[in-house]
């Protein structure tokens, strides 16, 4: 399967992100979004990635630490072939298409990746309300973190050509795409998608089956919970639980770190969400309760300036 | 309290390194064993990590990657520094005393660290039988991985003056001392081993309770089982799942590397002994078939040559 246009649903944090780095990768690239409103929010965040990809690539000219995996194959790049690549940037910034109307999004397209709110009812809104303007031979991604593709492949009413394109956040730097189908979903458009994925400058990794959190915060998540076990217990405090996990493995930043960084707001959610949570003496419960506190204080990690560490 | 003399028991893979570190610092150690025989076995063992603390400073002087922060502060030492610490590593090996004589190896000792077996009945045995030859000021420390101080230390007549001091394999490199006391651990003792850790070249981790697992282990085993239960459920390949994590997180090794590291057989008895791998149709029994076949084969991680990757 030939994919040439993309159509990008949703101009959020990913949204952006994936409409600019397919069309620095040569892809045609129209982002849809609901209103015109919602048109002039995006602008503002696909100018700030485009200088962000500039900068990037330029500081890459005197320092192979500047090395972004998403924008090269490796550090080492010519100068010359830089400033190539820098005016790449600003066509592809010039060359998506912004539109609320579904027949230009979506009439001509090979490649749907969905990035809209994670709510079930706005799924299955957006699905239903493109279904009879699609090409037949369109394949449709989520990039949905929390809802599984098989509560929504009915939606799209093509559950063989439905599947999960899950990105992380920057996927300039961080240039992994886990790819994951549902039972239903055919073999031609997983590999399509998987190809699609890698000739975007990502790292796809495959999943045979589905997964709630994916491969990365299936192992994330306990992990950052034993750590957050240890704290709530009082057993040791922050920098000596990091310590023992940056010492112990070698990692370069230990559970308090990866937490400022994954945010404590979205750390209270997962926990608060957790049956044991419900037990005002369980260990989650705890966890929660330091974590809200934190929150409260406005300390929600990274992005704030502080979390469980100061990063003013 | 001045700790100068030390008293290693047991002479296995931890109890040799401690007691060559220990005198590699500057202080007087006497190596207890049960046996002659035992004598002999730990010899070699002595002279084989005189040549690693050897060679790994020789190294240093044209390679600053060869530095071990147990042995050096820094990388940065000059070529004359480390011939006299080579010539100090000689002088340690020289003055390290192995002995079967509990007086003489217990009678004027001012802190023991037991290395013996982890097997409750030898414990007990080993802590009775020293009880009325130590002094009055001795501290004791155990560096059981798996048995809770509180578990021993009525065995040691003195739960005041003991606590756990948990080193981690070659620790002239990996050189974290976690330090956890029981609910008994007075103030003085427990800072006297802080301390002690440190002037030992180690970076001690401060536990304030009991910890099953101190703090390394209590994150790295759910962890590594979120990791191995995405292999067991047929989620993705050892390989996906390792490049999830490390291009997900930035650390340098996957979590199948880290079990080739840690050995399959220890994942196994780990995950065996737990409840839920009791009932067959569990994950915990998949993870622990998974584990038995590659251990029955004779993959059983990075010493074998082989474990879920090869090392041939």
């Amino acid at each position: 399967m030939d994919i040439q246009n993309i159509t990008v649903a949703g101009g959020g944090v990913l949204g952006s992100q994936i409409a600019l780095q397919s069309a620095y990768k040569g892809f045609a690239v129209t982002l849809w979004l609901r209103s015109e409103g919602s048109i002039e929010r995006t602008r503002p965040k696909l100018e700030r990635l485009r200088g962000i990809y500039r900068q990037s690539l330029a500081a890459l000219k005197t320092d192979p630490k500047a090395w972004c995996r998403g924008l090269t194959d490796s550090a080492d790049v010519p100068a010359e072939k830089i400033d190539e690549l820098i005016a790449r940037v600003d066509a592809a910034f010039e060359g998506i298409v912004l539109t609320t109307d579904a027949a230009e999004a979506f009439g001509d397209t090979d490649l749907v990746i969905e990035a809209i709110a994670e709510v079930m009812d706005e799924k299955d809104a957006f699905y239903t309300s493109i279904k009879d303007v699609l090409p037949e031979r369109t394949i449709l991604c989520t990039n949905s973190s929390t809802l599984l593709p098989s509560a929504m492949m009915d939606f799209t009413g093509r559950p063989e050509k439905f599947l999960a394109l899950h990105f992380a956040n920057n996927i300039w730097q961080n240039n992994t795409a886990e790819v994951m189908g549902t039972a239903k979903t055919g073999e031609e458009s997983y590999r399509a998608v998987v190809d699609f994925a890698r000739a975007i400058g990502m790292i796809p990794l495959e999943l045979k089956k589905e997964q709630p959190g994916y491969l990365l915060n299936s192992m994330l998540v306990p992990f950052l919970n034993s750590a957050e076990a240890l704290l709530a217990n009082g057993v040791a405090d922050v920098e000596t639980i990091d310590a023992a996990w940056t010492l112990g493995t070698g990692a370069p930043l230990g559970p308090f770190r990866i937490l400022d960084i994954v945010g404590l707001t979205t750390a209270y959610n997962i926990v608060a969400a957790s049956p044991a949570a419900q037990d005002p003496d369980s260990v989650a419960a705890r966890i929660a309760a330091l974590l809200k506190q934190r929150i409260d204080e406005g300390k929600t990690g990274i992005n704030a300036g502080e979390g469980f560490y100061s990063y003013r």
